[in-house]
């Protein structure tokens, strides 16, 4: 029998309700990076441009977005867009160098640097992802969901600091310890301009959103509560009369999650650190849960592979609310027969179970 | 008042006594990579031979562990070695370059390579350190006891399969998954090199041992009981009948603490991103506990480290027990005024705290 055939949900509901923790009939899963560098297809496109170009070309954007839901499967798709984004709607240059990842020509040093960003209303910080929104959704048909998404503040405010990626982000905690004020000022404007940019994202036809709060993991919890908390939780307020679920997104948080539950979001989303049974009892039962197979345990033999997954199925089935996903984006030399493998086990063994 | 003058106890013993959560009259301090580039010092020396020189050549590893004790007034010395070092006793060819840290020539790649592995016996894997111990041990003339240490089985094979230092750790979870009893033969092999080399340092002299298991945060909770909690054990339980108190490092190991404390060691070391008092309640107060500033915050003013400082010997001043430390090393560019006054903070607040 088909993994197909086990469902018996429609793909363009399970994963929205799972979101507001109604029942489904098998657990959905999407996948972090599933339109990438794993997949011959995207290679294929990628080859012809820029990453920064893709961004930027709706059709070719929507192009990838739709790769992984026709040759995975999965239950939604993501946008192909990058977090800095809307970083250029404010004002800030940067390119996307080869392997490396975002650089930003002038990174963001004092108060007059902050004071000279602004705060892009609606979709005009990136109107051609509007575009590519649009294309999707007439695409996909209702074959899946839509999610958008952006990146929190702290995680953009550090990029802006650092000027790319880095290890201690020294930068960016010398920025919050000696000149608090200019760090908050930098966290408001960028909380502002993701709302607007958010908000454009579902008008335009997002159906659900994540926040990638992807380097959070590297403050304290005495930080968090100080320098993140408030503008993370100023976003996840404006969302909230929006109707559409939100995501919270972070990586190595195992000691944030009742803080991040704190500063919003419908679904919690969790990395591999933690056992997701005993996230969720952290983070309460009011939230849904999203995770959280180690991205690396793709390079691991089929056998394996289902070892995890129906352990992770079996700590998250006793009540409904979870996404399967991994706990971080799919790695680029990633097998895609074991992301294809991986996504029909999910569906196969959950629909099984709740049978 | 000077800061020393509120010390009622020999420097010799507080440390030591602390590890074995006997009382003390004040909180020891003393710094991951306290010999480290931050220091004028240091450089002088490191401006005159390579890093590897410098760990080779008795001497010269004596003079630069003996400096911080003498600028910073540290509770207790540190060897200054690497991680690396017993390697080179198995058989393994590597280089420190410049900004990368240790580069191996030929990665562990199969149960062939690791077959060909030498486990040296007592400190034949680098006699040299032994002689560093001695000579330090002689000029500290009691002024401060000295730590030995070691990697730890896991971080060891992660920088053999991966070759240097990783982001992802690709190459070793592939081989933990793909060839778990390779992956087993690898961690058993760096398990009795790392015990022989840690007793010959007892055996010359060293006071006190830290094992760091510095990369093992990157493992899901359930991989660290079936691939790293057997090899980490087996190092802790010879080190007991010792009778020198072992500390265990791990970083990023929120969720692992309980298992860390489980492999063994009498003082567990634990990050920033858990409050220190959490960290002890889950650890259990049977054990001693290490750390946990942020290393960033030294590029704090100083008002702000007082405050940082304060809280930490706060959450953890209700038995005895806590060695304060920073979460991870000192980072290069620290401003050595900031690591001299929170030393002084240290003494000085707890002391007073303690009277």
């Amino acid at each position: 029998m088909s993994a197909g055939a086990h469902r018996k949900q429609a793909k363009n509901s399970a994963f929205l309700d799972v979101c507001r923790r109604l029942p489904t009939s098998y657990t959905p899963v999407w996948l972090m990076r599933q339109a990438g560098r794993y997949l011959p297809q995207y290679r294929k496109v990628r080859r012809r441009y820029s990453f920064i170009e893709m961004c930027k070309t709706p059709e070719l954007a929507a192009e990838v977005t739709l790769q992984p839901v026709d040759y995975l499967g999965v239950d939604a798709a993501i946008l192909f867009a990058d977090i800095m984004l809307p970083l250029e709607g404010m004002g800030v240059e940067f390119e996307f160098a080869e392997g490396e990842g975002p650089v930003i020509s002038e990174p963001v040093k004092s108060l007059k640097d902050i004071r000279k960003l602004r705060v892009p209303e609606g979709g005009e910080s990136a109107p051609y992802v509007m575009e590519t929104i649009k294309i999707v959704r007439e695409r996909l048909a209702g074959r899946a969901p839509l999610i958008g998404f952006s990146g929190a503040p702290f995680t953009l405010a550090s990029y802006l600091i650092e000027g790319g990626h880095s290890r201690n982000f020294i930068a960016t905690k010398r920025m919050i310890y000696n000149e608090p004020e200019a760090f908050r000022k930098l966290m408001g404007k960028l909380s502002d301009t993701l709302s607007n940019y958010l908000i454009a994202q579902v008008k335009a036809g997002a159906q659900a959103l994540q926040v990638f709060d992807s380097w959070v993991g590297i403050i304290s919890p005495l930080d968090y509560d100080k320098f993140v908390m408030p503008y993370s939780k100023r976003i996840f307020k404006k969302l909230k009369h929006l109707d559409v679920p939100v995501i919270h997104f972070g990586a190595d948080t195992a000691t944030l999650l009742e803080r991040m539950r704190e500063a919003g979001g419908d679904v919690i989303s969790v990395d591999w650190r933690i056992p997701i049974d005993e996230a969720w009892r952290r983070i309460g039962y009011d939230r849904a849960i999203q995770g959280n197979l180690d991205p690396t345990i793709l390079f691991a033999p089929i056998k394996i592979i289902k070892e995890r997954v129906r352990d992770i199925l079996k700590r998250a089935a006793s009540r409904p609310g979870h996404i399967f996903n991994l706990g971080h984006g799919v790695l680029p030399q990633t097998p895609p027969d074991n992301v294809k493998a991986m996504v029909d086990m999910v569906h196969e063994i959950s629909a099984r179970g709740a049978e």
